[in-house]
Order: structure tokens, then sequence, then C-alpha cells
């Protein structure tokens, strides 16, 4: 959820007695520091951060001027001035990864890639626990010999980007219902179930499957301490569950969102550059357009059962799941 | 599980307890009489005789001209005739219909489409049961309203055919996490969950994500009953989640099978006729590579989790689950 997650969501989540958690992966450290200070200020309690394992990009100049020409168009409807070649694609791993460690933060998760063994250690010396997100077994499995505490497996369900990094996106698309008990029997760290998640009945059987826990995304999407625009708020009432498809439009990466207008004309064009790319090119054609209402021009990442996602308080949502799963077990 | 299935599979699943299902959608009327008199002479209790609902073939000459000349390479490779322009493509639903009806079964399921209301009424005026498969929750709710007994949500992960039929099924994509409470929340009529369902701990799952009961394929492919070749059966083993994908190669439809050589040529080239244009003109090339051991032709239909499959008599698959399913419940 990073972009759209926020402080306050994490720590609301963390009161009610969930892991709140804040993706950090598109924050400069300062941002960074601020989010995590402000949790702290929110709550007393374990919660986590996220951060994207982003390989150094490869740009290709004529491919961006490429892209940017068949942006133009967007932009002008936006009023925004005319795309440039960016100077830089996407915050420093590394200095992001200082910034965390420098916090000294419960929990640490990361995803897009196998976080070094170096860190990882690090992170582990100072009591952290390490969270890695694995989209089929083998990642999975790759996550576990390095060390991690848990795993997340993300089913194709899922909303946002795909986690993979061993295997291609396209070649991993493992609906939850197949890949979590699979996940389970393959490692011995706890696994964490991610993809549509919404329900108690969900979360019984995830445990069931094999899950030690869930991971909820969509189904905190639409409550008011997340920072989501109202055009996205507005965008997911009501979608049903064939209303998101993949698509790397507006990042570069495989994520899956609410269908519109950016995600059909930009992806039928193809010639999309690589994350994180794509996703500094459409920067500030997603700003601008969450600011002013348009949520055609909008990064709408949600899940295959976000339709389900209620307006509640996230305390009340995760304190209302709790109480369901209390009663269902 | 059409071409595979067998009299001798359905029995043992229903003398196991469970409902055994023949699929005879690729069948003649002689062929359908004949298994079911089979089936019957194997067990008198229920089972379900499926047909798909074949849409009439728009045949465009050229393109199959083009497809032929691209497969004479496979043709060659496995000792085959040259192929010609098929007289015909496909069973003609209709007298399949009217074998089925005359036959009296106690279960009728369909798939690919949606059953016409008179042959559904009169079904039901013989007091059969109709099941029909739906993809997404639209179609879920298309098919109650139909009259449907019973309904099939397949996720995602399923092996074989997608059987969409109201929304494309590149759109449908949906995991069975998602669609199943989607789908029971959505109709009054018992939902059977189906999609990488191999394991007992997944009923249960499914049980409480609001199925009534849940449909096994690739569970049994490996049983000794069931009719895969032997290259079939083999491919199967030891097979990991990412190892199948959807294609259109084989039949012109959507369907999930293990990925090899033929899928991924026919696939990567593009040009291919509509279902059952395609199934018609493959079917020489994977008769023979089935015959002849060589699985780099055969549509090795799988699930995602089909790697969990064993090659325990199908009675035993059944009669294991129903205990195991009862010690969790």
């Amino acid at each position: 959820m990073a972009g759209v997650n926020t402080p306050e969501l994490a720590a609301a989540v963390s009161n009610a007695g969930g892991l709140g958690s804040i993706g950090c992966g598109m924050m400069e450290t300062q941002a960074i520091e601020a989010a995590i200070a402000r949790i702290r200020e929110l709550t007393d309690k374990p919660f986590a951060v996220n951060l994207f394992i982003t390989p150094q990009p490869q740009p290709d100049e004529a491919q961006i001027l490429r892209m940017q020409a068949k942006l133009a168009r967007y932009r002008a409807e936006l009023g925004l001035p005319r795309g440039k070649l960016p100077a830089r694609f996407a915050p420093d791993f590394g200095e992001q990864f200082e910034a965390v460690l420098e916090a000294r933060v419960p929990v640490f998760s990361f995803t897009f890639g196998a976080l070094d063994a170096q860190r990882l250690a690090a992170l582990q010396a100072q009591g952290a626990k390490v969270i890695g997100t694995a989209g089929c077994v083998g990642e999975a499995r790759q996550l576990e010999e390095l060390g991690c505490d848990a795993i997340v497996a993300s089913g194709i369900e899922s909303g946002g980007h795909r986690p993979n990094f061993a295997v291609p996106a396209e070649r991993a698309q493992i609906g939850l219902f197949a890949l979590l008990p699979q996940v389970a029997a393959a490692v011995r760290v706890p696994v964490i179930a991610a993809g549509g998640v919404m329900t108690a009945a969900q979360i019984a059987a995830a445990l069931l499957l094999g899950a030690s826990g869930v991971q909820l995304g969509s189904a905190l999407l639409r409550t008011p301490e997340c920072g989501a625009s109202a055009a996205y708020k507005a965008a997911l009432e009501g979608i049903d569950e064939t209303g998101t498809r993949l698509t790397r439009a507006f990042s570069g990466r495989w994520a899956r969102g609410v269908v519109n207008r950016f995600m059909q004309e930009i992806d039928a064009r193809g010639d999309i550059p690589e994350y994180p790319i794509q996703n500094r090119l459409t920067q500030d054609i997603r700003a601008a357009a969450n600011a002013q209402g348009k949520a055609e021009y909008v990064s709408l990442w949600a899940g295959q059962a976000a339709g389900l996602a209620t307006a509640e308080p996230a305390g009340d949502v995760v304190r209302r799941l709790r109480r369901q799963l209390e009663e269902l077990l």
C-alpha cells in the first residue's frame, strides 16, 4: 500500500491488535524518518516498515522519450507541464535502508527482491523481525534460506505490485488457494497469506491452508485513515471481482488495479520502460489525477475482492475481523 | 477431464461416496451411450455426465490452412499424414444432449455456456439435478436464474478449460480465494468449489468460504482408473505450482496445462482458430503424441496444485479425503 498508507493507518491497525505496516518504498529518507516517528507518537505497539528491493534502473533514453511523447496527451489534459528526462528514477535503497536501520523498527518487511544477507543480519542483530514476500514456492524457499523470520505468500488475487523476483511475474500467477498450502509445506517459518483477504471466514480458511496470519491491503483502502484519494476510494465502491487486472502501465512492474483508461491505453501501446523508470515517468500524472479527482489516470491498486472493502475506521475493521474470527474458531 | 476420464474413474469415485462424473463433451452419441451404460454396470450410485455448450463454429478456411501449414511440422515428427480441412469440427450438441436425456442420468453438468431453459426443464422433469459452471459472479447469477440446482465456481487455479461464457476468460482470471466467497454470497443454490483442490484442508477451507462441496480434477489425474496416457501422468509428477499456464494452443479456448513445446510454439505464433476448430485440427496430433509417449505435443491439462496428485486408486483418494476431512471438522 506504499503511496496511500499513512502513519495513522499503521498505528490504528497496531492499536487494534494487528501489525500495522507502512510502505516506504517510494519515500526519501526524511519522509521515512518522519513517518516512523509519527507512528511512534500514535502507538506503543509493534509495527512494520516495508521497503522495495528496487533494481538499479538501466534507462534507455530513446524509450523514455517515446513514452514521454505518449504521456504528453495526459499531461495536457491535466494541465501539467511537459515531461522531461528525470535525473533520478527512485530513492536510493541503501539510504532508505540506513534510515530504517537507524530508526530501530520492530518489524521490517520487503518485496520485489531478496534482501542481502548482511542487511538482514543487521536488522536481526537489533532484534527486529524480518519478513520477505514471495509469489511462488521457490521464492519462499529462497527467503527462508536467507533467514527471514516469516514469509508473505502473495496469491494472484492481491492488489498492487506482484512481489516476484526469482520467477517472472507472468510465470507465477498462482491463486492463493493453490499457493498457500504449497508454500506452507515447503518452509518451516510462519507464512502470512495475502491476496483477496477481506473476511473472517477467509482468515480462518487461510489458517486451515497453513498460514499463521494474513496480510490485509484492499480491506483497509476505504478506511478514513488510508491516504488513498477520494477518487480512488470512490472507484472501489461496488467494483466486482472482474474489475481489476494486471498491468505494467503505471510503474513498469506488474501490478493489479482497477481497469481504467490510462491502464488500457498504455498497456495497449506497449513499449513500457521497466520499473522504476515508468513509475517515475507517471508520478506527476498520478499525483495530479488524484488531486483533481480524475480516477481514469490513477493507479487504483486493488485486489480481486476489493469490492467487499468497507469505509469503517481501520481499527474497527481489525477488531471486527478478530471478533468474527474468534467466533469461527 | 473430458478425454481422459473413464467410466471406471467415475464409478470408482461414486462407489467411494463422491459424485463420479464423466466428461462427454468430445464424444459422439454412441460413445456417450456406451460410457453411461458402462458406469451403470460398475456402480448403482449417482453419477454426473458433463457436456460442453459448444458454439457453432464459423470456420475461416484461410486461417485453418495457415494453421495446418504450421502443424505440418508436428505431424511429420509424429509420422502422421498431412492435415486436411475437416468436414466437421465437433460432435453436434443437440444430438449429444438427446443421448444424455434418453439415458435418464441422475446428474447433468455443463460448461462453456448456459444451457437453454427448455433443455434444463426437460432434465429436471426427469428428476435429474443440473449443475452449471461459472468463472465469475455474473455467470453464477445467470446460471442460478436459469434454474440450475448447483453451480461450480471455477477459480483460475483450475486445470483444463476455463468455463467462461458471459465474460471473456481473459477478464475473469479470479483466484478461488476471492471468487468463492463472492459467488457464495451472490447465489442461494449450493456452490461447488473448483481449482487446485487436492487436500482435505483445502476442502475444509472451501466449506468455510461458502462452498457446499468441491470438484476434483487434477487430484484424480494420476489414478490408475484415469485414462490419461502414461506420458501425461509422468509429466505431472513433481511439477511445481509455476509449471502450468493458460493457453489457446490446443483447442482455441483458454485452458490451463503443463507448459510444453507445442503450447509455447503455437501460442507464440498466434493466429489460432477459435474453439472447437483448433481442437479438431490438433486432435490427431494429440492422439498420436499420447500413443507414442511424447508429452511435448500433448494437452497436459492440470491445475496449479497438480504436483500434489497421488497415484492411489481413485476410490482410495476419495475415501482418504473424506476421512481426513471428518478429522478436521
